[in-house]
């Protein structure tokens, strides 16, 4: 047995450019993520279900709409694994819970239909925290088999760093698509909230939900939001922005501003130390990095958004009354420790007080957009250090609660190292500012990659 | 037989200080409810799925709260019938369509949870069309059996109108909730777009699918609507105004507009007159009735919402893309003409084109506000003319359209007749101005009724 199952991640981009050259095909690269898989799924146990004969067919087709020279479109032939909780036509989507099992949805989510139009490989359906919030699931880190992929989207997050897909559909209600990118050493990308449909992914919170993604590289995961957000648009979404193919080309971030929240007290000093190397690495580089201790706005910001990490609880807890007061009506024991406490929240919560919330929301969008001007992104770690030993717990959603809250963009960059694991790079923007954000957090990812 | 099935609508209102005095009992009035449909239901045809049992225990718990004087709510006792496109997780939900045919949801839809959570019971699901926007169901018009009772929420205004239950849920994407309730006459209420939450709704299209209320009377629609609206609010709702209670006082408008649309040109003479002469009786109750021709600015309004005719269908049918181009991938032939229709106009409507129209209906929204500053309410007929003979076509969509888009309020009061049958006049108001338009809307029904 290997010591990891972790891979090194293979550039999907690089991929796509040898399918079209004809060096490669969808169906041999298909192979190498089944290998992958057949190395590492018995340990890793990243998939709830796998449905090899489907993709190999998928695939197959894909390889001949390269060969005639006509994919349907820049991310034909990728090899997807999507989030138990988001539903699909073909495969079972169990939302890790009783009530669930084998549950066979009539149509697939809004977002595995778009990228299933655009040629994409859906090679089967990813472990989840039981919906996304309660009991983990069986779903080991590939870096070190002793510690938790993170969750909620744990299986998408451990399959893409063991090799076994290229991207995984995550969803983020408080910080499960960043945290187990952190973890796992893989790009997350949560694009602005509404950005893309959530329709056929089973609800948490309708104020908080993202569909988000997990990918080996970051040209991939904006790739196939972009796709997502033209073909299956969230109510009100207004795009991702850039050229309609998906290109990305890595621009210098000017200046960027250190989000030193609360969230950083619960950081160990290994990590707090590898986050002040980057910052001093992106110095180096030519980029403004300035403190909140330099700049009386940014701090005035910072202190108004630690308000988050006792509010947004409570709108999510609000938000779950539908439907999870439903299940608890009808099998209340099937239901998590966690889902009953936040059942028992979710009667404290007033809808007067949850109106506060949400104004108070709106009030620190603006701020945030306004200071947001004078910088390319706000930086801060993606989790509270790496992946914690043992699987009950996945890990502090601190660091993630600000930029999940306010609904706006934000990347977790494999850049830094803790403790002998990965630990990502929180880079983060401001509402509708994604693909100026994607931009700078190409050239950030490429700059401090670089040994 | 009789020569109808319609029946005077006994007024919850009055029934549930009844309840509160100990003169009547929610079970004794369920007996009532019960009665009438044995009593019609083999020719109405309004239910598809009946749950006497149930409904009877539920009844039974609600009468044991009023006698030891605790009820849960306004609503309690309420007997509801819910539309077929509305989730339950005790009863079936149809769809009015093979691919959904037994399916049992497992939860409630939120709103369904709310009015449960209130004591409402629950009597059984009512006859849609087919996913609210296809094929027609077996449902006759109380009134004339010869004739639709309007679509979608076919089997919720027939009900009512024959005594089968007080409230019906119904919803409206174009028209579905008015049209119904001026056909069978009974009132229809559709509140702001998402002041109510549609989770476990069957979406059709999520820029224009509101839930409504086909009621007995309007005190009782605004009491249910007001509870679920404060229960199980929509995203972003901000609620629909007034005494917690649900308490609506009747005010008299001082100034209406006519919203003398395009919609007009298909009004028969009949129903055209019967409009005129519910303005004339209004001028003489002392209200300020302006036509366009006396506002240039109200002229201007109507020229430009009269363009809602050909883009609403536009938006809808590209919103439609999900779920339904999965459920063509699956069983096309499950589906009825009407939605393959639309799934080919969903092929023509570009992202581009649905963010121009979302545009122009901000605009609109603006500009009908900012209009509605001078009057109290816009009126028009709820329909083009009665219930149309015969079952294949539901009747005009056109009237019902500019309030839908704009996802403004709207009732339709039960004041006209026109080829001796029902004929409804469509009192509308604007975005999150519900309370104010209801007061207003219980005045006019009030007043118009007096013979």
């Amino acid at each position: 047995m290997p010591d990891t199952f972790a891979r090194d991640l293979r550039d999907y981009d690089s991929l796509c450019r040898a399918f079209r050259a004809g060096d490669d095909t969808p169906s041999a690269a298909l192979e190498n993520y089944i290998e992958a898989i057949e190395a590492s799924e018995d340990t890793v146990q990243a998939f709830a279900h796998l449905d090899l004969a489907s993709a190999r067919k998928a695939a197959a087709q894909s390889t001949e709409r390269y060969k005639s020279g006509q994919p349907l479109s820049s991310i034909d032939g990728l090899v997807i694994g999507v989030k138990d909780i988001i539903e699909t036509a073909d495969m079972p989507t169990g939302m890790n819970n009783d009530i669930f099992t084998g549950h066979m949805a009539r149509a697939d989510a809004a977002c595995v239909r778009a990228v299933r139009e655009g040629g994409a490989v859906v090679i089967g359906k990813t472990v989840t925290t039981e919906f996304a919030i309660g009991r983990s699931g069986p779903t080991v880190n590939p870096h070190d088999v002793e510690r938790t992929p993170g969750g909620s989207s744990s299986g998408s997050a451990a399959g893409v760093a063991a090799g076994m897909f290229a991207l995984g559909f995550g969803t983020q209600t408080q910080g499960s698509v960043i945290r187990p990118a952190s973890f796992n050493g893989v790009v997350g990308y949560k694009p602005t909230l509404n950005a893309m449909s959530t329709d056929g992914i089973h609800p948490l919170s309708r104020s908080h939900d993202h569909l988000g993604m997990l990918a080996c590289c970051i040209d991939t995961a904006w790739r196939t939001a972009r796709w997502i957000s033209e073909q299956a648009p969230g109510q009100d979404g207004d795009g991702l922005g850039g050229p309609a193919d998906g290109r990305l080309t890595a621009v210098a971030p000017a200046r960027i501003a250190v989000a030193r929240t609360r969230g950083f007290e619960d950081l160990d000093a290994e990590s707090a130390q590898a986050f002040d190397d980057t910052l001093a690495r992106l110095r180096d580089a030519g980029v403004e990095v300035v403190e909140p201790a330099d700049d009386p706005l940014l701090a005035g910001l910072i202190t108004r958004l630690d308000r988050i990490v006792d509010i947004s609880i409570r709108m999510v807890a609000f938000d779950m009354r539908w439907p999870f007061r439903g299940y608890m009506k009808i099998d209340a024991e099937a239901l998590g420790p966690r889902i009953h406490e936040l059942m028992k929240l979710s009667e404290e919560v007033t809808l007067d007080e949850y109106r506060e919330i949400r104004a108070a929301r709106e009030d620190m969008r603006k701020a945030a957009t306004e200071l947001g001007r004078g910088y390319d992104a706000f930086v801060l770690p993606a989790a509270s250090g790496p992946a914690p030993k043992g699987f009950t717990w996945t890990g502090a959603r601190t660091m993630l609660l600000y930029w999940s809250f306010l609904g706006f963009p934000c990347f977790s960059l494999p850049v830094m190292r803790s403790d002998g694991m990965p630990f990502g790079l929180q880079f983060a923007g401001v509402g509708g500012g994604d693909f100026h954000l994607a931009q700078r957090a190409k050239w950030t990812l490429e700059t401090l990659k670089k040994a």
